[in-house]
């Protein structure tokens, strides 16, 4: 692999074209964003805009409901050989790619799962997939000159190959991922209406919990739609454990005085039983540097 | 303040020992356990059991649900002239504690804003207040001399003075600590029971949303039962949050095709915001140090 296209210089894209670098591969950043496009290029010492020639692969960037009109335009237009994506949404990608005419067999959908509430090129760096899994969902149309190049991609990022169906990928980062989104923004919500004397009250506890709230609205509502049907299937059962909680403080604060005050024993005994199970998941990369200054264009 | 008695030898009463004896306090540490009294003892460079003469002062850090019958037996055996607590619940403390015939004129209520989600002696350390909100939250019948006294201790500890009534501060740690624990048990216990593959996929986001749910089941069902009424206030709008998402997003789901995917806009706005509210608190003390090596007893 000696040339990639990356189309989107985001967090995701120009982290994948850093390291694409790092390996001595040709870099092509291409954004609908002339500033994001230099900004990305520079960061990982590329070339704005399409290479004279295809390029072995191109990376498809941008957000799942973009990928499909993206990918398509690129396609007629000849970027590169073979296509891949980086959305966390598999099946809509598809349905949408097939809807358009897309050339499927030059085309493998991929994750790689990694990333940061921080968007941007700004935000990127090298080493940001190192031994995070990367989802790859080929199917039987699937060339084999596209999976080899999305294997080389993942192989130049540092990434672990996880091979899955489009569908069991949206379930388990509905559950994983999207449906957490959710839950940890109505969290922040509630905190963020309440009275100012209890938002100082805030500790380390409620920060973890929002944290990936601070995601950008605009991508995470892409992300949210395109995998709509998952995300409400692992959202509901939440939601019937929070009103069976809920039922059972309510017992508790009407039972009897003198009777011993603890209640939802069960659900932190599984609660404690699955994040330890998180905790046995593949480590993380090491703790991202500090960010890039960002310079003021005022 | 000169001599302090803390009973209960935990994360929260051991940290406080440690800061005293830091500030020249004589520390007594008291723990129906013996090895935890020993341990905490040892690590606050204090004393095992009651001084023999009454203490200036008695933190009484036990659980909420223990805090009474505690507070009654050791204000019966003169164990100090003025007593506070720790627990995160004031009222149903208040309430056992006025049914159990505690001389409350010695007690003012209080509430470190700190913790870990490792819980003992060993998890303490000294600094864990510094900067952190602490609630202290006497009423009319609260004496001069208990509130001298929980006074002297805040600032002992570093800590941000916060006057609060029992219900306002129930009602706001329901919210920014309390609920988020529930929501955080129920992301993680769903996790929990997803099939391995689906467990390799988490990253970050669902690590940091899930850490609280870490705690120690029986510390945390005791608090959660303890204030249940105003947990259950502040769960209720989260399910009803949760549920208008879940009616949007199959609303998005079917959708006729072509249809933008975009969802839950409205929701994400609001959690930015809020987030951005929540990183406005007061920071954290600096970070925890490496944990305390645990000895085997085996």
């Amino acid at each position: 692999m000696r040339t990639v296209a990356v189309v989107g210089g985001g967090l995701i894209g120009t982290s994948i074209g850093m390291d694409l670098h790092a390996c001595g591969v040709r870099v092509h950043v291409i954004d609908r964003d002339p500033v994001t496009q230099a900004v990305a290029a520079e960061r990982c010492r590329g070339y704005e805009g399409a290479p004279p020639e295809p390029a072995d692969l191109a990376v498809i960037a941008v957000p799942p409901g973009a990928v499909a009109p993206v990918l398509r335009e690129w396609q007629s237009r000849g970027l590169a050989r073979c296509y891949t994506d980086v959305a966390s949404a598999k099946e809509s990608v598809h349905r949408a790619a097939t809807a358009a005419g897309c050339a499927l067999d030059a085309f493998v959908g991929g994750h790689p799962m990694a990333g940061s509430e921080r968007p941007g090129p700004y935000a990127a760096r090298a080493g940001l997939f190192t031994g995070r899994p990367w989802v790859l969902t080929p199917d039987r149309h699937t060339g084999t000159a596209a999976l080899s190049a999305a294997l080389a991609l993942v192989e130049a990022c540092g990434a672990r190959l996880v091979v899955m169906g489009r569908a069991e990928h949206d379930r388990a980062v509905a559950t994983t991922s999207h449906a957490p989104h959710v839950v940890a923004s109505a969290l922040a919500s509630a905190v963020g209406a309440a009275p100012q004397e209890v938002v100082e009250l805030c500790g380390a506890g409620i920060r973890d919990a929002t944290r990936i709230a601070a995601g950008e609205t605009g991508l995470w509502s892409d992300i949210l739609g395109s995998n709509a049907s998952a995300v409400a299937a692992a959202l509901e059962p939440l939601i019937t454990e929070l009103t069976d909680a809920l039922v059972q403080l309510r017992a508790v604060a009407g039972a009897p005085p003198g009777t011993p005050p603890r209640a939802l024993a069960g659900l932190l005994d599984r609660g404690g039983e699955g994040r330890a199970r998180i905790m046995t998941a593949q480590p993380a990369a090491a703790p991202a540097p500090p960010p890039v200054a960002v310079p003021s264009y005022a």
